[in-house]
């Protein structure tokens, strides 16, 4: 059986990142820029005040000025600054020319309408002065291919008048559930069935990590019905299929997959809880392969798959990450635990700001309810792990999950 | 002036969370819950197959068994398991009466279509079977009244049947930025014009903060105007407002809201950046005051009380929060600096995910483009600071900002 490393390698031979498309800045939040981006203006476009005062020249001491002018935020001055004369200034506006200095209104006083009297009359040349394009100049780089556009990224490419960008897209996700079995939440199940509970993790989970899910009808296990239900999956980027993938004469999945398309990538992986995890992928003439996910029906082992192998292709196709590798962290150990080993185990577990890790109570992959206070993952290694507290493990933290209040 | 302390409680006196509202759960990720909700279900609901194997009775040990049915998950067993017979089962399935443990397929080889043959013919009681109502049961409380909804919070309500839940909603937030100086994105800023940027700042970082802003028309130095627009902003339960707050001649925004019943609470801290802060609430008949704040023109003085100030009260309001208080994060310092002193500061920097802080070179207040590296926002005594590489610091952290790649 494949380990899980190997499963990773083979999902990151078809994971690529998607074309990219050109979108308006106000749809950019969270996309990855997938070309360097330069200003069209200097920042700030003039010498600006930075305090509410009277614009001098710094050398002048003449502790009374003449008023020639009040310029705010978006006035143009129209006169120069000459020893014995001042503007007002309103913080943001332009400096007229001549002026070298503001001195800040409170150490100022009115004497009449056309004069003050200034405290500090030798102010330091620029003084609470930002000169033209300090922050940024007129084609200056100001945001390089692959960052990703956050909120201050966001303010600075309008300040540069990027209205239009070309980014990578986010892809999208189809969610289909599968199982006789399942019941919707607003269901009272019958003997023998359960709540879906997995439709509600799935596309949570990719709400979480800023993508947007489309949700098919929950299939049951038909052949037909999951052909077609996979068909219209197959329209998004990435379709997850949940159920049906186990070793059981009922696991259709697989095989309404292939009808539909989908190539066997692999099947199977020494990974508790997950082994049954199957993916495939449909080439496509343009750009990367579409990628489909199997995960158990079970909703930790999906879960745990999910956040393993989907969130990691679903980051290189969204061009936040380079490579389909799991992003470990490291802490310690609160107390004691023992893993017998077997298949590699990613536990459920709860992580604090102190990267101390406590591995709680829990029932095993069908205990969902007891998985509410993990916030990460812990790796424990298929050869077996005896840990005492303050020793050393790794973790794949969950983005998103906020434990407890 | 207030301290940001004294003007953060001054916050806290007027911040309180919103009435619940009853919502559907597909409309709840991210919300908190109002109330405590019980399971209606077992969970499992049967004692369940955790594999695909033979239903067995665990102390029968006999090599061969006759196959009486087979049972998949959303099947209702009919007949029940004795020494010498079988079943069939898929993993999810319910158990038939009188099987306690559960043989492998891998550990089997079917003799014809109605035998079996165990390899294994000592499971021990109990073995890949997990009792009904283990992980949760039927009137148990499964999330707490204050739990904010996460993805697998959400798959345990669904799990549960919460259909409906009572919850605290999300703040409704207005955006109103202000200034003569104001263009848009698609505009080329003429002599004295700039782009608005802090309207994008603040709509993506509410977003980042998983608010949903509303945008208004930005708004002119015209009283009337501003008067007009605040008033439509009141409509939330947040306004921000943007520019206007300082001492100038033009600062029209506290007149504004005072003319749109806003009441004062308190205008400037001792802050740096971000002195100019303005805060004022209009008092509800039913529910807390809406909260204005009067942000800084300056969009990074703005953005720096936006996370000081606003992103806490939300916190309240939206139940996230019992009080108005800053995040401080714990890290140290990679290198050296100084702060002269004056107003505490708040200063955009770089942590590491070792705690380390980078605080690099930043041109100030005006400096947008320079604060793209930031992640947080270190904290410098208004008493003045020298840091040495490996000094304790104090910082918040700006949440959903990712910078670089």
């Amino acid at each position: 059986m494949l380990t899980v490393d190997e499963a990773l390698q083979l999902v990151g031979q078809h994971a690529a990142q998607l074309a990219p498309i050109r979108i308006r800045l106000r749809d950019a939040l969270g996309l990855v820029l997938a070309d360097e981006v330069t200003s069209d203006v200097d920042s700030p476009p003039y010498n600006k005040a930075m305090m509410d005062g009277f614009a001098v020249v710094a050398s002048d001491r003449s502790p009374t000025r003449t008023i020639i002018e009040s310029i705010m935020a978006g006035d143009v001055p129209r006169r120069p600054i000459r020893p014995g004369t001042t503007a007002r200034v309103m913080t943001g506006a332009p400096l007229p020319d001549g002026a070298t200095a503001v001195v800040p209104v409170e150490q100022t006083e009115l004497v009449d309408d056309r004069t003050v009297r200034l405290e500090w009359i030798d102010p330091p040349p620029g003084k609470h002065i930002m000169p033209q394009g300090l922050s940024m100049s007129s084609g200056q780089c100001i945001a390089a291919a692959g960052r990703r556009i956050d909120s201050i990224t966001m303010a600075v490419l309008a300040e540069a008048g990027a209205a239009v960008l070309s980014v990578v897209p986010r892809p999208t996700v189809s969610v289909l559930t599968t199982g006789n079995e399942l019941v919707s939440v607003d269901e009272r199940p019958a003997a023998g069935q359960i709540r879906n509970s997995n439709g509600p993790l799935l596309t949570s989970a990719l709400c979480e990590g800023d993508y947007a899910p489309s949700v098919l009808p929950s299939g049951r296990d038909e052949l037909d019905e999951l052909v077609e239900l996979a068909q219209q999956g197959l329209e998004a980027d990435v379709l997850l299929v949940t159920g049906g993938v186990s070793a059981g004469v009922k696991d259709l999945v697989p095989a309404a997959l292939a009808q539909a398309g989908v190539q066997q990538v692999f099947h199977k992986v020494a990974l508790k809880p997950g082994k049954p995890l199957w993916f495939g992928i449909v080439p496509r003439e343009h750009g990367p392969p579409r990628l489909v996910f199997g995960l158990p029906g079970n909703p930790v082992s999906g879960f745990v798959c999910f956040h393993l192998f989907v969130i990691p292709a679903l980051a290189v196709l969204a061009g936040r990450a380079d490579s389909v590798v799991l992003r470990l962290s490291k802490g310690t150990s609160m107390g004691e635990f023992a893993y017998g080993g077997g298949r590699e185990m990613f536990r459920p577990a709860y992580v604090d700001a102190q990267q101390r890790v406590e591995i709680f109570p829990w029932h095993g992959s069908a205990d969902l309810a007891g998985m509410v206070r993990a916030n990460c993952l812990v790796r424990l290694s298929e050869t077996g792990v005896e840990l005492a507290a303050g020793d050393r493990l790794e973790y794949v933290r969950l983005p998103g999950i906020n434990p407890g209040k």
